[in-house]
């Protein structure tokens, strides 16, 4: 490539503590985790992708245009979101190509972000790229990634196997029938464990666009009248077991907040009625939304699905944007957010539940040490999650471990999820948190709070016993 | 013990910064405070304990059952609270011996907390123990403990000599009639300093159950009568004198939030007497209560009694466990807290005023910097109080430093409260507030935001004259 | 001076990194940008002091009594305003030497804090002052200021020249008529750059007392009547050209809040004109200042004024100190505040509009990762304001840069804001934003996050084009 670019180079050090002490400790517990396998417990790939195998098309349909995280600060930089192929299904080769120029030239508005260490370790690690990406190198930085993914080495089962992914957990309607999963399962070439995840958000706000349909067609699915509440919560718990069939193990829900208020029996038929034909208001709407949500907990103590929640985004920002471009395009922003008295009532029934499983995700940082390690250190069912979407970057997953482990300990905590859309970059960003990690415990050991053999022992916990334990994925393969 | 199980050692530069510069720095700054009196003015010591004087029962009934920093994360780990001897009284030597191996077995879930911190440091320093705790050491150490707990040098006046406790202040019922405090106080026998603190919250909560009762029965210990506003202002101003003449110099507050709306003298009167026959709605009672520390504040300024604020705890979040094992079992959830608005009618009043001492405690970090710091930095009546409970751990502390000094310097600064029931833990809490301390200002020398002499003038304040002159506390000793 | 007085000393490697490694790479960034001109984009100095360019009066008058950061801390040490100087006018030498005298006496309470930073290097490398401050040495380095001050090379002028000032705005209100500007402007004799910033703040709280006098005389200045809402946005719309004619390029604002909700013209009128007559209730004075922001960004994107946002301040947080000494005197209060939803319709409208700039600042640190960045990370109008006020501090500006970049980069920041009255103090303050940058991306090179040629350019930047573009200040001087 050209002379005169700058080297990529990714350093064996990099993301450990620069103190030269405390990194030579760190280097010696990412030494015992580096090679483990990847367990993804949660996450947004497509099993259909896996089940067909196909070549990915090209560098910009892979790794720009499916990608909020890389596509928002371009957007921001001034780059149209459909010049980066934002919402046009395939591009072509042209297309393609200016697509991925606009990402190189726009190189440096990404120093100090994950995404740039994210695809810094892609265009290393698994296209061997070597030069820094710019205006003048985007091209041949084009071709030698385009030249990688025709070979079959390149294809999502290969690269499944390379990665050394031992579970990948999507994300999934309740009404999907779940075919990509089965044939995956059933397919006795692959031996890859893809496990599907109940999300059932949408069916839980009565005052969305459509909802009524959606409820419809989810009776329809699960065999069951949804035209009263206690059908509604028949259908759940008939899908939620369907899915339990095919191997999920959590149910995940995202809604503005986590409060979980009970109605009575006769309020919640009178609500979810008036949802159905329209005429339930915005404040109804979302008490039935809430009570909703404790029904699901209830649920999770008798199917034992993990609870998962990811609550505080203002989704859809910019409505322009949507219009346009459809969802999950940049412009979901967080808000402020509550736990400590949106969840007693869930907690006050079900907190010492030894079937309940409750992880507790936030953008919002200000409740790691107030709320979430508070509740975590004190429920047998909470654990407090990994740092998710925003968060999950270096300097916020130390906050985490530093605002979280007073209270809570390492024990009480999730394990890494990767919450990503990009397949590419599971390794990297698995790697990233158990570098973190791992120089987090060197700066406890290098300070005397903790042994190395202690600090050894929670690092390698913390990539396998702890997730495994938390969203109740044991090492053997569920079929259907 | 056996040869097999790691050893527990103290290393001398525990909790120093981890840079070797910094910490040569920090070592010569501890090294001038370490051995300096404890003055602990806030915590939850009995005195009564000190009285009596008597043999501390056994190693579980002294350092397990009665500490919820302890028990909680163990319950959050499965273990049922009733086996950790919480809320039962005196254990027979069988369930001490159960308990205690439950939390030895459970030793790895404190990695990272203060908990093992302050735990680690008892065992070495005061019990000899220098094996790590795990199932197959607990008996051990066990033993070793109630052996040295037989001894005479472990009954509690000794300890409180050995930890070198200038004063300990005890959190008191304002109907208390501490008889231990004056016994003590009038015991030739002994020179230990034990003071009271002014503990009202339960007359400040018409909504608490039983309030009716509490207020006549404080009445009756006043002799004044309750049955009005006015004469609940009697009674309180007639306790707080007798809590003065016994030695207190502190009123201490928790309540939700720190609002300090005054009422109108009749709408005071008009819901009291509600309030009395149970009529007044939680509204009321809740603006009754904001007066009523508005009061207590006026008292302040009359009678000295310094006032300090714990706001912005859920108590009791987790009813069943309240309704076997009482209050104080390790499920009190923080609260977002605000003190801007919700303090200026007080500050308004009295925030100028020579006499008040307004000490501002927090669970909600937010208000560090936002808040707390920038009311310290201007009004001469508000202190920032220490890092306290869940925040009372390495990283937090730091953080509150970071936070506070900026805006606020030291000089505004509380000083360190243990806030502990865990009589034996104190010197170790100390003793941690001490290494942080002196870390942080060796990394302000080690930038040269700060001259050594300077931050050795600081560190030796923080232990000495700031606490003493922030919570009123001369050296002298103070009888009935 | 006399012997015993510690030296005052500046480290040439002070607030840079402590870790050897880290603190080599932060020296060379840092020698590439100590010398760069300063661009203060937001400030509030009077360019009247510039047009008059008398010299300063006295060392008091000069860096205590106007300086709301210095006489605040004192203020809370016991010190009364009144011995500070503060709103008094000129104090005679007396009362000058004496309040000198009170901030030496009262040195160490500013250790730690900014102050104690800034004034250290005014002292020194302004004024040769070579003793620590203290009572002792208080009088002589009053005398050794007030000698130098005496100098025509201290006069205004020649220390805006000294300092390397770009360009300097100042902070006015809309009926101003800029006269200091444009005889600046106009002077042959003087090169310097002061241009206006249109801070229409009164103007938009009908609540506020008077505001219908000032709105009365903004349409006498504007010459446009302002009976009615369509009178008041043509008033600002005039005047606001009138600023950009006179070299503004921001409009400055700050009220509790940033919401901007629109309201129907018809409603703007109807409020508009009770709040003229006083009947609007503070409910409806509140929207119609919500619909006003609004209205005032709908301006910049036909203007082009960048629009700055300044929110979450109780101002006056002390009436009686107000009542005595007027606003700005050390008793405004930070209060939490948002972002996401108060800004959707503005955004909504005009987030992607290319004429607009909107740069968010905040006293509420939990914003800048759950809001700021997230909303600078997407909408290209928006960027991520410098820590401003209490967080123009070392520790908060690494907390700044840690909580923003990972979401939002380097580029979506808006460079460094000195925002101060006190003159002397704008190279320190530039001064200290530099190194902790330079030490905030020594830090990523020196765990490989960054290349050490990226971290170069991007310090460069962060002081010279990103200030310009983002408060669109081309290097050319603007005449009227």
């Amino acid at each position: 490539m050209t002379e005169e670019a700058p080297a990529l180079r990714l350093h064996p050090d990099r993301l450990l503590p620069a103190d030269p002490g405390v990194r030579t400790i760190a280097r010696r517990l990412y030494d015992a985790v580096r090679d483990l396998p990847i367990i993804s417990p949660h996450g947004h790939v497509d099993a259909a992708v896996l089940l067909a195998d196909e070549p990915f098309r090209d560098p910009a349909s892979l790794l720009v245009a499916p990608d909020h995280y890389v596509t928002r600060l371009l957007h921001a930089s001034g780059v149209p979101l459909d010049a980066l192929g934002v919402g046009r299904g395939p591009l072509d080769e042209a297309d393609a190509r200016a697509a991925w120029r606009l990402l190189c030239a726009h190189w440096p508005v990404f120093r100090g972000t994950p995404v740039r260490y994210w695809l810094d370790a892609e265009l290393a690690e698994l296209f061997d790229v070597d030069v820094r990406p710019s205006a003048a190198t985007a091209d041949a930085i084009y071709e030698l990634i385009a030249e990688r993914l025709a070979k079959d080495t390149y294809r999502p089962r290969a690269l499944f196997e390379r990665f050394g992914i031992e579970v990948l957990a999507t994300t999934d309607d309740p009404a999907d029938d779940l075919a990509a999963h089965a044939a995956l399962a059933a397919d006795p070439t692959w031996q890859g464990r893809v496990v599907p995840t109940f999300r059932p958000d949408r069916y839980l706000e009565p005052a969305g666009s459509g909802w009524a349909g959606l409820v419809e067609r989810l009776g329809a699915v699960a065999g069951v009248g949804t035209g009263t509440y206690v059908g509604w919560v028949a259908a759940m718990e008939r899908r939620r077991e369907y899915f339990r069939a095919h191997g999920a193990t959590s149910a995940d829900h995202s809604h503005a907040d986590v409060r979980t208020d009970p109605l009575d029996p006769a309020d919640a038929e009178r609500i979810y009625a008036a949802a159905l034909v329209g005429t339930a208001d915005a404040a109804a709407c979302t008490a039935l939304r809430r009570h909703m949500l404790l029904e699901m907990a209830r649920m999770s103590t008798e199917d034992g699905l993990v609870m998962t929640l990811h609550p505080g985004v203002a989704r859809g920002h910019h409505p322009p944007t949507g219009a346009v471009f459809g969802p999950d395009t940049g412009h979901d922003i967080p808000l402020r957010v509550e736990f400590t008295q949106a969840l007693q009532p869930l907690l006050e029934r079900f907190g010492t539940h030894p079937a309940l499983h409750l992880v507790l995700f936030t953008l919002d940082e200000t409740v790691f040490s107030r709320e979430i390690a508070p509740l975590a250190g004190f429920y047998p069912a909470v654990y407090a999650g990994a740092p998710w979407w925003f968060l999950d970057a270096p300097d916020a997953i130390r906050r985490f471990r530093a605002a979280v482990t007073e209270t809570a300990g390492f024990s009480r905590t999730s394990g890494f999820i990767d919450d990503t859309r990009a397949f590419c970059s599971i390794p990297a960003r698995h790697d990233m948190s158990r570098r973190l990690d791992c120089g987090f415990l060197a700066g406890l050991v290098a300070e005397h709070r903790m042994d190395e053999d202690e600090a050894l022992d929670t690092a390698v916990a913390l990539v396998t016993d702890q997730p495994r334990r938390v969203f109740k994925l044991p090492t053997a393969r569920v079929g259907v």
